[in-house]
């Protein structure tokens, strides 16, 4: 059981944050990622959908033989995380929980949670973050442009610095002291947030603390690896050309030997 | 036959601008439009997953026992349409034909076209207007910021502006006097697109073009209808929510009774 692999998925590229931190944190681990590329992007789609999507992308990685089942998708995370956790007898781990876990060490208890409009809209981040912080103060902003900004490699953009200005203008107002990226292409945008909203934001980023849970995890339950692994594949559902070009700047290096599968 | 409907398909919301062409035009005819948006959208995927996702909108429509199949989409009618002719024993339309018809009114044959990634990599605009006017000089270029510019409502947005001035700058330098907007949804920025390049470049929109080709098929092939039909039926593969409230600025009027439906 421990050398099977760590299952992670996402809608395309954005996981390659999450994937990234455990493949940081868990290196002797064997990783297999899939990313949804034939459907991307889930955000804007319904829950139904998306929780469709999600078990197809499931049943996948589980047929793999994955030890332990990561979502390294906001929005999938948002929707479909209990109904997977029934439906597969693995460990089914999400990032908005480990996210919460980091926001609510937020001083003033002002905290703001952007993302995609499904993920905003399923209000799971504010629910997770007042189960461990009740008098929290949260503040929720769709912010659909980030992604299409990050795919296009200008997150860095004075494009993308206007947009984030649009976006956060409520937040600043609300004074809030804590930010959670509630979606994983977000932290290409993190030089941008932070200019825009100052050095007295903190930005809270699921992917590390995504990877801390899993190793939790694996020391509670036994499934770390005994010795060193370390192999990674990736798959996806469409051509995997764009994914290698886009997927660089989330992984922080090349992507190759992307295989193409085809899922539900 | 006369009697059948028009089928209309497109990856989301994008296809109304056609819709409402043929509306205008052909008044009297009934219209089944098909927005695929558990998939949306088509323009970043590759073209055999493209092609896949044509076919099964294509199905769909026939086996509503349509007369004539218009694909209201750029990128499917870049990469589908030889396909698509040879599966379906109907008339077949696409986009790029009847608006490259029109972009061979340019007096100093510089023609600029912006589409999506996937109908500017596949060349299918140059290919059309050389076909008609051989010593064109073609600059292509896609935006794909521009589509989730138009969705989120920010056509007429200081940051559409910024971004379309990004984009457009080769084409500005290139002198171009005639614009292809190669993709369904860029209507929407119409009056952007003219701030940035003036009053001296001709914008060419298929949409009003595509629904003349169609009037002529009927004329040519006696598939006008004789009496007023005027049935207009919608259909989506999520759920139409999303449909509804973003499609209003693409169609100019309330969307409703718009149906879900899965294919594929």
């Amino acid at each position: 059981m421990p050398h099977r692999a760590i299952g992670i998925f996402d809608s395309g590229v954005g996981g390659l944050t999450v994937f990234k931190e455990i493949a940081a944190l868990l290196p002797e681990e064997n990783l297999i990622y899939l990313g949804d590329t034939a459907r991307v992007p889930y955000g804007t789609k319904s829950v139904e959908t998306v929780q469709r999507y999600a078990f197809e992308a499931a049943e996948f990685l589980v047929a793999q033989g994955v030890k332990i089942l990561v979502v390294a998708c906001n929005t999938a995370s948002a929707v479909a995380l209990p109904a997977l956790r029934q439906r597969f007898k693995l460990p089914v781990i999400g990032v908005i929980e480990p996210g919460a876990r980091k926001a609510i060490y937020s001083q003033n208890r002002h905290i703001g949670v952007i993302g995609t409009e499904g993920t905003i809209n399923s209000g799971r981040y504010p629910e997770a973050i007042r189960t461990l912080l009740p008098d929290a103060q949260i503040f929720s902003v769709p912010c659909p442009l980030f992604v299409p900004l990050a795919e296009e490699g200008w997150a860095e953009h004075e494009i993308a610095r206007l947009t984030a200005t649009e976006y956060l203008q409520p937040l600043i107002t609300a004074q809030i002291d804590t930010l959670v990226l509630g979606c994983t292409h977000y932290p290409l945008l993190r030089k941008t947030l932070r200019q825009v909203l100052g050095s007295g934001v903190t930005l809270v980023d699921s992917a590390e603390e995504t990877a801390k849970s899993i190793s939790q995890i694996f020391t509670q339950e036994g499934l770390s690896i005994p010795e060193y692994g370390g192999q990674r594949r990736f798959f996806v559902t469409d051509v995997p050309t764009r994914f290698e070009r886009v997927g660089r700047a989330f992984l922080g290096a090349e992507l190759d030997r992307v295989e193409q599968v085809q899922i539900g």
